[in-house]
């Protein structure tokens, strides 16, 4: 197995993602590169630590993904080489793998062995002289351990948790707004399991989810069983509560974004909340 | 054979489309993974259904084409997976290929066996659960009729055809910019057989193209033909007529875009219909 | 080896690369085709040339790099394939070979052969009806001569040079601003190479470097040397002088971007040129 993932935040206009796919190939002519996303907005760590954790469950076992949102480049941050069920990970020590940390990684290494390097190592570009030759040399099968001393994953960054939705003593769970998709669809750092904390054994349709000031009673099963134009909720591709519209926008109808509350509460509570 | 072309609404900033490839992959590891595009403007069928005629004919025999624009995720809407010229196809039942069905499919199915399903399936993203893993297997060899029954391309949506290009007593055809590329080209629906039904055995410089109050001369056969920054109306790459402006942009220069008025006729006609 | 590197500038909304990439495959099944980038701004022509220039050594030896922004598309123009180091270049005769140029290619020919054409050729898209073809037999180990008559480099098109960063009298080194990558750094056409020029065996700290009215002391060896949302220079990836913002955006803090004027002094210098 040869696979490689790309998630980073070089965009696609300048060469730098065709520069590190060259580099692998060199070292690997049989590597299968894909792009996760090119897409996260300059030195968004969060956001990339919630992409790597949406996407990696399906790609093939022994795949290589790279995490290339570094904005600590040149400095004495580590790189780390990480192992999960069979995946391997290649990221800078600087959050970005928060969320996989949590669920338990199998082993990390600290890559520091510059034999796996492109010589000279810049200090602007380790995308390509370190992630890349790295990764091309993990698709050609070398061993965690060859990279680098062992790591110890407590010893990893972890990106603060302030921001995890929190449930207060009147019920009402808050979370908020991670990104918002092509479609405008809200995805919130709300998971299913959260969710299912406020209303242990009761029907989803009970539930209300207020953003700013509207109110959106119930989940929806897809985006098609609001009518066209309609606000609804939704528990979306990653297993997280999503505000969507039915063939609209709902970063437009509800003029927020990234960072916006989202308050969820079983029906009733959150008019109580406002009185 | 194993190549997979992909056309989606998905954009390239969110997980989408990388998690579809890693889901492709973990079936068929061999698989030559290609991006149409992800840039079909949000549940824009339209867009989409233009897009696959114009490329497909250019990939190899044996191709399996997803063309993932799907509003209807989620409702009883069919998934297809449909032949033609050794090529196949994956799409919703929504029109998106319509344009294929006009010239005729070879055969089609309604994809339903789960076996070839991610489990379980969401209703928020087929394009995962659903048209990868079909792609996947088909790019394997399974034959089209394991995925579910057959199905007559009769019975598959189309557009509305209310749109097509149309010749009025006078002589004048009528047709509409369809889409409009990174150039600021103006792509019509007016193909180049359509054309010549108002000009046969006539010489291409005594057509007249209006867009707006704009005039256009005769057909040029490159854009350098014409002069720097000036307009011309040509034959494009996929066959239809194009208007554009020499090293420049036509969408700005005339001020109008996609579902704007393109009328022809034979020189002095256009005048006529004015008076 | 069988890679494929592609540089346009047709963005990645319409179908256009993904068809030449399938007209790669259906010569070249095996063929391994990276996207350097489809970014260009439309047809110029100078970027694109920088970005081979800064991309072509890391790809595998035997590598054929496509760049397509093709202003000439369907006029007189050659299309030129050259080699140099192992690599092979597919290019319209227009100056985007230029910096390759400079530095010598090992041999050039005119792509003439119309047997390693699609058929027919459009006046339109040649990257499709040439260049892709074209590429699709080189990969499968095509010689360069099949293609076309020998062509000596001295006689192919060159960008004019007056843009070429230059040392007055004073001893102030003139540059330029080439692009802007998505993080807003400034990469200009000072190479590291000419900076020395001006400061032979002088320590860096004693440069000084001026953007509209923002001067910054000396050079940095990483974005993280200067103190966030702080202003600093530095030698890029790409062996050239960039101006970054650390964790901020230089383009917007500066308000200067493409064309941009770069002064740089040995200290003191700059503000003896004011005065």
């Amino acid at each position: 197995m040869n696979c490689v993932s790309l998630i980073t935040d070089f965009g696609t206009r300048d060469e730098y993602t065709g520069v590190m796919k060259g580099v692998i190939l060199t070292i690997n002519p049989m590597a299968r590169i894909v792009d996760i996303t090119h897409g996260i907005s300059p030195q968004d760590i969060l956001a990339a630590a919630y992409t790597i954790e949406a996407a990696w469950r399906y790609f093939p076992k022994g795949t290589i993904h790279m995490v290339v949102v570094d904005p600590g480049v040149g400095t004495r941050r580590a790189v780390i080489a990480a192992e999960k069920s069979g995946h391997r990970f290649l990221a800078p020590d600087n959050g970005v793998l928060s969320l996989l940390i949590k669920d338990g990684l199998d082993r990390a290494v600290r890559v520091e062995n510059p034999a796996y390097f492109l010589n000279p190592v810049s200090q602007t570009f380790h995308g390509r002289d370190i992630f890349a030759p790295a990764a091309g040399h993990l698709s050609l099968g070398l061993p965690l351990e060859s990279l680098g001393p062992d790591l110890n994953p407590k010893d990893m960054a972890r990106l603060a948790v302030q921001d995890d939705p929190f449930i207060t003593p009147d019920g009402i769970l808050t979370g908020q707004v991670i990104s918002v998709d092509r479609f405008g669809n809200l995805l919130t750092n709300i998971s299913y399991e959260k969710l299912q904390d406020i209303w242990p054994g009761r029907d989803e349709k009970f539930l209300e989810i207020r953003v700013n000031t509207w109110i959106i009673q119930g989940l929806s099963s897809s985006y098609a069983e609001a009518a066209s134009e309609n606000l609804l909720a939704i528990i979306g591709s990653r297993g997280y509560l999503e505000i969507a519209v039915n063939r609209g926008n709902a970063q437009k109808m509800l003029k927020t974004g990234k960072g916006g509350e989202v308050k969820i509460g079983l029906a009733g509570k959150l008019n109580e909340l406002e009185a």
